[in-house]
């Protein structure tokens, strides 16, 4: 099994490391990752400039490696397209440092890595711990190790794949591994507006994921509960319901 | 009736001026675009370095408009959480340069307008045609104007948007309208691969759209055949059937 890794937090990441080192033992692992961190770089691909990609160590592991100046997307490309001189059997992207759940995923540059595998017609995983500090980087890794010899198995239809979060608790305190669905959990955005030295008006985005509990059976409420959260996704986002009702709107053309 | 306008192309793209005239008589209509081409921006927000909105003119229409250094939805944002004071009832975003179908979606800069206002809880509606050149911008701006008024009659249902292509044609060779499911057409990627002048490599990315015909009742099909596609989409991605099948899988913890 051939296994190319990704994620967004760049080629630096010990989450990066970790997953490489679970995975080397069960699979041929390559790794094109992002020179620098590329979080909420979304599904964005580069068009309008050239992308560069060198090679570069991984820690000490000695994987073939490439560093781009890409986001997430662009590295699947750019490893499928030329790197990599076949594509893989699996992409796993992440591990990220925090998670990816609910309606967060449309800004998410590690789900951006395994939609476009995804695309490519590769089997593909996104892996975040859910937090941004003391990280336990060791129950992701093996899980994804194993997930990743999973999917090689079994196969995922067409325009499909798998998210993933993990509790950050240590090993013995995670609570089993459900299968869920996405939440409506949103990210509540903010603005701070600011004046530079100038006097002239600027702004910083932040903000911070919705409070309040998750419906059970989704990806927020399983990871709350300290389970492992693995949602299937596809690329589809038809609402057919909707299909439905809009035929008793007024749609025509000529409009009179 | 106020309606926000966006989109990818810039605050100077003659498919924005033309959907803000054709939306003028029938709304109160305010602007927030990029001040240059952010396409293929996805859904990408911009959280590491500051943005800037200054005051600017869309033609000669004296609508209230702004240019943003962000993202489509930078924007969204921008415009809901301080420039307009209180939020729009609708967003239109576009009218974008070269359709939006199939699994092209996910790169585009124009449906993470209407996403990010989605997000929000604000009805939206992405307007793309179908062509890069000589394009035809009245009947896409004659439609979306009455678009926009359906759905502010009718709304939407939560987390859901409806995406709008249009053939590149004259209004009177439109053949009618068809509410639609997104295809599973996609982008094909190729690299181009070139040396720089000291002799380093370097990529473009460039590509195009998937050859031969789309299914029935897709985007595709329906503007290939000379009609206005309205795909609703959803945000939810959630693959239930495949959710039933990973319970076969082995998805444990503890692993061993």
């Amino acid at each position: 099994m051939r296994v190319l890794l990704t994620n967004d937090d760049g080629l630096g990441s010990p989450g990066l490391l970790a997953l490489a080192r679970a995975l080397r033992p069960v699979a041929d692992v390559l790794v094109v990752a992002p020179e620098h961190e590329r979080s909420a770089a979304s599904h964005a691909i580069t068009l309008h400039k050239p992308l560069r990609a060198v090679p570069a160590a991984l820690g000490d592991t000695g994987l073939p490696a490439w560093a781009t100046s890409g986001t997430p997307a662009d590295c699947v490309l750019l490893a499928v397209l030329d790197l990599l001189g076949r594509p893989p059997d699996v992409v796993v992207s992440g591990i990220n440092v925090g998670a990816n759940l609910g309606m967060d995923l449309i800004y998410s540059g590690t789900v951006s890595g395994a939609v476009e595998a995804t695309l490519s017609g590769i089997a593909a995983i996104a892996v975040s711990v859910a937090s941004f500090t003391d990280i336990q980087w060791g129950p992701a890794a093996a899980f994804s190790a194993h997930l990743a010899q999973e999917v090689h198995r079994h196969g995922l239809p067409k325009d499909t794949f798998l998210n993933v979060n993990v509790p950050n608790l240590p090993a013995k305190e995670i609570r089993g591994v459900e299968i869920t669905r996405q939440s409506a959990r949103r990210y509540v955005n903010r603005l701070e507006k600011r004046a530079d030295p100038r006097g002239r008006d600027y702004y910083w985005l932040t903000g911070s994921a919705e409070a309040g509990s998750a419906d059970p059976g989704t990806d927020a409420a399983a990871v709350a509960e300290g389970r492992i959260s693995v949602t299937p996704l596809r690329l589809d986002m038809t609402y057919e319901e909707l299909r439905t009702s809009l035929r008793s709107w007024d749609l025509r053309w000529p409009l009179r």
